[in-house]
């Protein structure tokens, strides 16, 4: 099933620390061999002091591209030549293109979210987005959901290191989008409450419920998330966070962890580069069989 | 029977011009495969003028390694933190290993070359080695072969643009081994063919017999070639060259293309990157089924 690697095969990479666990080079080398495309996808241990150097080996090299994670989703931007316009509104980059040596900076985990919605034929445009968490993950969601036509956003974050970048956000979302977006720290329990009975979807973007917060959740009342609610918690590792289990006790008919939003943006980085769409369905089977 | 690539996997790289069509990576990554070793193989396009950023990349992203080819082999020793010995008498490198951000140079042709006769039980040393052709591949051989013990060479060349190579490569030879060089303009064909009877092997260096110059040889004459004379040409596209023919004709007994130097010099780069055997045997039947 691999491919054959030969000397026309093209490099593909992921620059991040700490990534040798990462499951994006089983994703995509799967994807690769079941289309046949001669490329191959390889994790390089790169902390930001390296990461000049290493944007540099993309144009020497004459890789295709390559993923970009923690910790240098952010710097990357300045070593770029182009910015797509969603990545230049969230400031933060996770997939950039080599085109003939022009590298242009994409951030595809809001196109994931998205994507992931879409699979499920679940349509959110128009509605309301209660979104805790204004991180990496929480950023790239609302900006990307507000610009695919979602109407109206409670955010709600602690009023800890993050909250300039959650009034970030909110300004963006309200002045550069066609949505409304409102504030609220975390503290204010009412306001959240009474945000989910008129909202489409809750987008739990913290990491609570996955370690070292396993087993912990910000909503604990079943009584506080309607039925029709869609209630989405962006970790994928434990598969059912503590929120999805009061989802679960609420009656919530649609619940949904990270795993395929995490698929999603691998494909849309998969489809970036190699013009194809990734058969997630073969990925998500293989990657996952455990479950 | 290929190996699933994941994080772990770790990059060597095949760096110069014209390269796209190099078996190299088949070869490598063939034998990573059968012995489950996580690596991969990969050629890039890389000139002189790109090869310092190149060199870079293997620092960067911690590659383990690269082969270096035309037209980098003698540049690429201003790039590293180490040549070794025979790599610098050689004055080329053609394999860097990167220990934890050291970079050495070898030079693993003339060592594939050894390797291939003694894979024949045949021994050279002590005795005399006629050698035609003084650029990368009969320096590399000539050298390798006076640093392992053969005796005596009469060294043959055109008085041309590399006359002054095969000067350079007779005057180490003599001053830096315990070898005795002689050299000699190929226009002299009396002293070439007194040469052929006494000497244990002619290796011919030229690329004489390949394309362009293919069904052409250096030596037309079988009389010139006594039976026990081992014929080596390094060519080996095609596999049998006229010289070759010419050899056969001769009823030589020991008559060698290039075809196991080139296995052979890739097996002593694998060896110094990985610490392993190549299963040479394997690879040399993958890659070489059509003949």
């Amino acid at each position: 099933m691999r491919n054959e690697i030969d000397g026309h095969t093209i490099l593909i990479g992921l620059m991040a620390t700490p990534i040798r666990h990462s499951m994006s080079p089983t994703m995509h080398n799967l994807a690769f061999a079941d289309l046949g495309l001669n490329y191959v996808y390889l994790a390089f241990e790169v902390d930001q002091a390296h990461l000049p150097a290493a944007i540099q080996s993309v144009r020497t090299l004459e890789m295709r591209g390559t993923n970009i994670s923690m910790p240098n989703k952010r710097i990357v931007l300045e070593l770029l030549d182009q910015i797509d316009p969603a990545a230049e509104l969230i400031n933060a980059v996770n997939t950039v293109v080599n085109d003939d040596g022009v590298l242009t900076g994409y951030n595809t985990d809001g196109i994931g979210f998205m994507r992931s919605l879409a699979k499920h034929k679940l349509d959110i445009r128009g509605q309301k987005m209660t979104l805790i968490g204004t991180g990496g993950a929480g950023t790239a969601i609302g900006i990307q959901a507000a610009l695919d036509g979602v109407r109206e956003f409670d955010i709600f974050n602690r009023q800890d290191g993050q909250w300039e970048a959650a009034q970030r956000l909110t300004k963006i979302i309200n002045e550069q989008t066609d949505a409304t977006a409102h504030l609220h720290p975390l503290a204010e329990q009412a306001k959240l409450r009474s945000s989910l009975q008129t909202a489409r979807i809750l987008v739990d973007a913290t990491g609570v419920g996955m370690k070292p917060l396993a087993n912990q959740s910000l909503i604990n009342d079943p009584n506080w998330l309607p039925a029709d609610l869609i209630v989405y918690d962006t970790v994928y590792a434990p598969r059912t966070t503590k929120l999805m289990q009061v989802a679960h006790q609420a009656g919530v008919k649609t619940v949904m962890n990270g795993l395929e939003m995490m698929l999603e943006q691998g494909a849309a980085a998969f489809k970036l580069w190699t013009g194809h769409e990734m058969p997630v369905e073969h990925v998500h089977q293989v990657l996952f069989n455990e479950e």
